[in-house]
């Protein structure tokens, strides 16, 4: 599997599924298939646990421009460890189309792009400049589920 | 007509169409159908007249959680009202994929999803959780239109 | 080619390629075709040359309503320009899907649907009802890239 190789020749590990605090309930689902499409709801950085990392808040109030590119960076491994969960194998994916990313933001932060480009690294490392190719929004919001820094959210393609 | 008949034994009336504020024109659709696509726009919470909902401003310092998943609740039923007068028949609706939520959140209210699970409720409890499984992000957002507490977007599939 | 006609006929000039600032990669792109739909990234307004306008900052205290309206307007044109480039005719457009606007706002601003007018207004102009049609949300939110007063995504369909 070439992803997955790759993803072990960058250092990167896929974190558990997501933990949620006690008492929450979530009646979503983390990926919606239908057809060849994937729906990603939006996904926070976990720990290899699947816990929310401790470093949550605004960006760069709370959490600095440098913390807030690691989260984005675990923010797409949270995002491929559901699509693994989904597809079983990870070279199933034959197109990403569409990243939404939700910074956690201070009003007036202008960086929200090279937040997001650590997302968009992973994919385009993992996939290439092809399968890769994806449109981009990179957005500052003013709240996120359990404070997370940044969640976000994808559309993409399998087979 | 078994969604519209679920709506019945839940005590829940779909609100009429969205009465606008004077002066106020909306050069788009609430319902974008193409294809066995229909893409819906941002649909804020209605009171059964159509009208905005006297319930405005920040969750949680102005409207309540509690008012903020009631109003969630509304926003449910305004998509749903925008769907039977789309499609005439809600049975129609053969697949909920991407429901993207925004709440008018003061800064770093992190119970956005506690918000959004009142909308998702409606969904499951009417469509089931096949048809009605759905990817989700529930985003805090600083601004929203007339100041509604949350508005909500989704893509569903129909035949 | 009736929509670069009607272009012309409205005054309208499609600005230059995005002139990033100095040191800035983009590891994404600004539109992203599969099968017959186009992906449009997050689209801020541009002067003709590329550059990011010099109107920059939070609707409505840094840049005031009208202000914000002419940026939709350029962001209409920052859109069809990325489209042209990716399709070479204007005309080739047959479906406009959903639109999803963010305006930098300041809290509580709740006129975003005035700022996205705009936009939808330059699509209806050229495209008309039909293809034209479009699904929308307009959201205000806490930060946007560069600091620009709002960028505008996109879905369309293409032949």
């Amino acid at each position: 599997m070439q992803i997955e190789a790759k993803l072990g020749n960058l250092g990167f590990i896929l974190p558990e599924p997501v933990q949620l605090p006690p008492g929450v309930v979530l009646p979503f689902a983390w990926t919606r298939v239908h057809g060849n499409r994937i729906y990603i709801s939006g996904h926070g950085p976990l720990d290899q646990d699947g816990t929310y990392s401790g470093v949550l808040g605004k960006v760069p109030s709370e959490v600095s421009l440098e913390q807030a590119q690691q989260a984005a960076q675990k923010a797409a491994l949270s995002v491929l460890s559901s699509l693994k969960r989904e597809l079983g194998d990870l070279d199933r994916v034959t197109a990403w189309l569409m990243v939404s990313g939700f910074v956690n933001a201070d009003p007036g932060f202008g960086q929200t792009t090279l937040v997001m480009n650590s997302f968009s690294d992973v994919v385009l490392r993992l996939y290439g400049s092809e399968v890769g190719r994806h449109a981009r929004t990179a957005i500052g919001v003013a709240a996120l589920p359990f404070n997370v820094p940044l969640v976000v959210a994808a559309e993409v393609e399998f087979v």
